[in-house]
């Protein structure tokens, strides 16, 4: 890919991204793939004035030689160092940026249940950081082509083509133009008037309808709203957090989800897609849930703890969004939960509550945000959606008409 | 390069380099240009019963863009998280292992006066933690190839050639045979045998003269002794700190070194290459110098501090070393260093006194070994170099005839 517009991509994932200022500091999580990029990045970060950036480096097949020689003891638990690590996000609340190349099959033959009791022990121990910094830094996904993810899309390619395809795919769908910062300010400008509409209608509860079978009401927290695009941090600090985004999102209320919903493309987890799965809601809950392949991967996720079960968010995104228009599936949520309509089993977003800033998380919570360990997406959105908005005072108002907005 | 000679070089630094015993922490540090290598060792590490393995990868053109960028301040300071990096070392002493493959030249047109000075700042609040873990724990330098460092080797071949090339290269010259594990074996013997018969001469000064205009003498610590191969930790473990290497070497008396030294091959330095440098010694102090490209580098590895000026090593290799025989110049220490006789600027080896296990480091450096924040290695071995030791019963015995062993 010519440098010239990679530098415009890290410059847009530096700017609008996590937007840098003057004196912060900068994480970088990336994995050995693209280390030039990575470098720009960093040099983006240090030209907006950032004090130091430092940049992990991940390389997946060693989680897996890890997974396999390591006692869930050692996986679980926090070093000294680690610790350390953490209370330094929380005492200097430094930008993170995550740039995501990961082999989608990168984690196949991994000791799954060993792996999620380390997470089962891990999570505890790291709740407590999490959940000071929650809100408070900015942070940025954005994704770079590895090979093995390339050729994951492209298999018919050589390496070589299929990382230059998946960077196309990767800057068009990103919105990396001649000017992608202005880009991503109208992109943002349409998404926040989208979320105010939504938001004046005072929505009780969503309903939606598809050919496929999918018949759900999920009810809203009256204090939530929806959201979409960028977002500002509880410093003042307006960021994207995703990059590319197309949904318009609020996270449910706790509890009140009935009916079935169908998913609508296969679930990339673990190296294994969950497909053609199906998942019924009773009082908020997953209470019955069929897949035709790899069905114990999708129970792995709905019995992972006991927020598992619930919602934690939902997720408006049109039928004919950039990336569900390019026809890949990207087995990468960051993409492919922005090609369609999903939900998400799991954690919650204090922030979709009004106010939340001066409210504290277990405020949040009580008033039905999700918690749990996982956040789940999977896609239910097709092109015969419709969602109807049950409003406060009664009236119906639709949303959505054949998998597009309806407004 | 074939997978199964890998696992063999992955197998010898795992069990002969760093020896990791059952149940010992694995730090390792690698560049990003052999990561499926990186994997293997790290496998060969837990296989040997390591409880966990950590690889940092580096990227050197970061440190380039952090040099740029970064404020002499933020360079030379060490965070909370990396002190709790070296207490967790100091706690727990693991094993550590560095895989080299940086391009000799990737530090070229960083600022080096701003190096030199964060790392003067760096330096004291490391010492603690470096003194505590002295001679304690198992470490392996071995190499790897990089691309940028192959091509400079090999400028003609493709880098993918180039890289292959080089990986020829470390292979025989790091002994990897049929059973590298007992190669080294064989190998350590033979060090250890020479060590032994230098040791028991008495040695009170060595004196090397070279057809080059080298006249020089460097003055022996009485309770210091040669040691070459494999090393013993304060903890009673046999470890390879080099592979490869061929010498025996001595930490000689801070202050006794008189005369004139040329260099026999140039000193690869932050990108750029020392060539054609004398050193001249008074009081075991450099006195004079000049090289006939980049004297002003040499200027400042001599005057980096008090120490630099003084020796920490001598080392004796013979001209017939496999290392010189392929005709390389690696422009890499550990090869280059292995290929001929040797000096050292800068810090001596406190492990080189008899019996260090039951002295301070303050009574080592009392008895003459030198002290220095650097430890940079020069080339003084030629094809027709002879080195006389004169005993302390004051009969003089040669120890090196024509660049090589002269018994």
């Amino acid at each position: 890919m010519k440098k010239t517009i990679l530098r415009k991509y890290a410059r847009l994932i530096a700017e609008a991204g996590v937007n840098v200022q003057k004196g912060q500091e900068v994480f970088i999580l990336a994995g050995l793939d693209q280390p030039e990029f990575v470098r720009m990045v960093a040099e983006e970060c240090y030209k907006l004035g950032a004090e130091r950036v430092v940049v992990d480096w991940d390389y997946q097949p060693l989680s897996l030689v890890d997974n396999k020689y390591c006692s869930v003891e050692t996986l679980g638990t926090l070093t000294g160092y680690q610790k350390a690590r953490w209370e330094h996000y929380v005492e200097k609340i430094p930008c993170r940026i995550y740039l995501d190349s990961d082999d989608p099959d990168g984690l196949r033959g991994a000791d799954q249940d060993k792996m999620l009791k380390a997470q089962q022990m891990r999570y505890p121990l790291v709740k407590g950081y999490r959940d000071q910094l929650e809100n408070k830094y900015q942070w940025c996904i954005a994704a770079v082509p590895g090979s093995a993810w390339a050729k994951k899309l492209f298999p018919e390619l050589t390496k070589h083509q299929a990382v230059e395809k998946l960077w196309e795919a990767i800057l068009s769908t990103s919105r990396v133009t001649e000017d992608p910062v202005e880009a991503w300010r109208a992109h943002n400008a349409d998404l926040h008037d989208r979320c105010a509409y939504l938001n004046s209608l005072g929505i009780a509860e969503l309903h939606y309808t598809a050919s496929d079978g999918t018949d759900f009401n999920v009810g809203m927290i009256p204090e939530a709203e929806f959201k979409g695009g960028g977002d500002t941090s509880l410093q003042g600090i307006f960021f994207n957090p995703n990059i590319p985004t197309e949904e318009c999102f609020i996270s449910p209320m706790r509890g009140k989800a009935e009916g079935i919903v169908y998913a609508s493309m296969p679930l990339s987890r673990e190296g294994q897609l969950i497909e053609n799965f199906m998942i019924r809601f009773h009082e908020g809950k997953a209470v019955e849930w069929h897949a035709e392949k790899n069905e114990s991967l999708l129970t792995n996720i709905i019995t992972a703890d006991e927020g598992a079960a619930y919602l934690g968010e939902c997720a408006l995104v049109p039928y004919d969004s950039p990336i569900r228009k390019s026809g890949l599936l990207f087995y990468n949520t960051l993409f492919d939960e922005n090609a369609a309509c999903h939900l998400a089993l799991g954690m919650g977003f204090a922030d979709t509550i009004r106010g939340f800033e001066n409210k504290s998380l277990e405020e949040c919570r009580a008033l039905g945000i999700n918690d749990s360990m996982i956040h789940v997406d999977f896609m239910i959105g097709t092109e015969d959606l419709n969602i109807d908005a049950v409003t406060r005072d009664g009236k119906t108002v639709p949303v959505f008409r054949n998998g597009n907005w309806a407004f």
